[in-house]
């Protein structure tokens, strides 16, 4: 099998573990950018999911435009994933979802989402929140967004979901299945009330040295 | 397929969509005005929505009663049905059912059901909350609810549940989708505190102006 | 079929209808008094709610022992279903389960657990809340239970569960499955600040009149 | 079967219980003394728990090394288990897990998590928070939790989990069951307000003289 047929292989592992861990619903997506090309990433058609197959995988480039003819429907949001690799050429993964969990932190002003349970160290000290009121359908909105994003793993869409980008597909998928949790977490702290003790950044980076993207307990779980 | 073939097709989807969703439950229905007459509209008879099939349809004219002779049992709550659409000739479609997460907006006076995600913004500014405090059995309660909804899309109903109206079957079961899902996020970012950012009344004519009800994303979901 | 044969039915049905709704775990259990003996009462043996058969049910007096020889292990809790079966000449079924949703209003000392949803008529004004801190395992303590009780439909026994009693099976059951939504609405309402709208007595009363306990309504669900 | 092999059974039931109630995901574990050799334990290699079969138990010494030759995966935890063996020479079974509704308990620091339900007797009068802030992968550090959990039955290592140790593993099991519900029933009770009735000293020393590990009761569940 070759890099990039692998790699396709695993872009439609990681949108049935986004389906079955319930980050992403019918409006969520996963992409990684293409092995031999930087200014290309590859992503489903528009389809649930849980019933992608490695032939829904269509090749955009950075205008998230398809590189070959296709009749088949994409998904509008494909120019947040298109700025974000164009933006940030450290990425190679992104995810863009609307976890439920995560919305009260981009509605309420109160409480910044930041993290709290150690797999959430990965999401940074604190996560930006943009204000973009629309659904992101053009290039130059989803330009605002990567803007909003800069040199963070997740940005926060207000009332609409969350962003989330790093240096590989599994710690996209790490990432953005432990979003929700440690939003949880932090949420459910505020009720028992108090101090909350977040991650401080010492945490954080001794934390995230530790961690390597290709252990045993990583791809256990 | 005859057009009102098609749109009782449509309406056992519906039916199946909410169930599965959970926004109806055994006291849930959605109906949907008649094609060929204005002045009727069609519903299931009595039965569990997951279960409702084509000859489970009946067809009732706006005072509630059904067109033809009819020896299965109906739903009390379809004068809710007939009096919406009576008093409101825009409306194409309604729902009316008992989901959990809508309840506590019309329990609680501290906070108004409003729009805090995009897709809340077919709520409308604010939801009404009505004081059915029975069973709404009779035309004159129903005629009492359907004031209450006057020009907006949604009412709630204290301690029972909420009437949603819209221009087709497919907006009023995205709406009544949507409306447990943007309760939830407002409950939760009320417990993170400090101030909301609700979706503004610009927010929501953007947003509503934007949205195609038969687009592919619309679709999609 | 008998009315004792069709009874044991129902009460089969009601054991995994309460199974199904969660309301009932490992521990919980539904009685209901013997159709032809006012001094007796059926309950299941020792067994998973959702596996309960006709043969699994057992015949028991008011001292919480049973009528025949029996070799096969007996709930401790049937204690609190005999006393109050004696307390109470009116009451026809009983339930004692341990739904989560209900346990805080035990301990909280802030709210006390009152109807808020149209189906939590059936609670009436106030459910008291009985301080029994052990398993009750014996008729001295299930007495004191039963006291607590009094003229209710519930009594909450803190930091363990909930009695309910009413003049049927359908009623008692009815009456248990709407108790932890009525719970989780009040909790909901609670977290969204504010006044609280509780159903008034007056409320109570009409909604109790108006409901026939053997309306096609009650069955359909 | 002799003595091992069915603690070796009974172990494999135990990882498939706590997976099914939840407790433990793919980085959860539950590990009992060796019946023969108090300085062994037995533990499941790196496996998700609901796949544990006989075969997948290994045997390990109070230093977390396989007694026998192994080039299967081993959790990292195992050093906590053994650990807390070494520690605790009454303690014959160990959970340590990441149940969600324990995680705010390590981080807000306004409510301790102590019993409210009577099947929280068994967590003692407080669970103690250790603050772990890595995992924990040697020994040094899995001392220290050791030290943290000191002679109580549970401690929270903050944003991580918990430990749990008992003296049999039905005990640890069904402790490690009732933990997260009854920190749900105590997050909600703070959720209505007013004082808390946690249960007393007394409450928690007389329900646990009258539980019995073998009763019919706890087998039942």
């Amino acid at each position: 099998m070759s890099n990039l047929d692998a790699l396709i292989q695993d872009l439609v592992i990681a949108n049935r573990i986004l389906a079955r861990e319930e980050v992403v619903d019918a409006y969520g997506h996963v992409s990684v950018r293409h092995p031999n090309n930087p200014y290309r990433f590859l992503i489903a058609r528009s389809l649930a999911p849980e019933l992608v197959r490695p032939e829904d995988i269509v090749e955009l480039d950075l205008d998230g435009q398809p590189v070959r003819d296709e009749d088949r429907h994409l998904y509008l949001e494909r120019f947040i994933h298109a700025e974000i690799f164009a933006a940030r050429p450290d990425v190679m993964a992104v995810v863009h979802a609307h976890a439920e969990d995560t919305l009260p932190f981009g509605i309420a002003q109160g409480t910044k989402l930041r993290p709290v349970i150690h797999s959430g160290s990965f999401i940074g000290i604190e996560v930006p929140v943009g204000d973009t009121n629309l659904l992101v359908t053009n290039m130059a909105q989803a330009s605002d967004l990567a803007k909003c994003l800069g040199e963070n793993s997740v940005a926060l869409m207000r009332g609409h979901g969350f962003a989330s980008a790093a240096r590989s597909l599994i710690e996209v998928v790490r990432l953005s299945v432990y979003l929700p949790r440690n939003a949880r977490a932090l949420m459910r702290a505020r009720q028992l009330g108090g101090e909350i003790k977040y991650l401080s950044q010492g945490e954080i980076e001794a934390r995230n040295r530790g961690y390597s993207p290709y252990s045993v307990e990583t791809w256990r779980t």
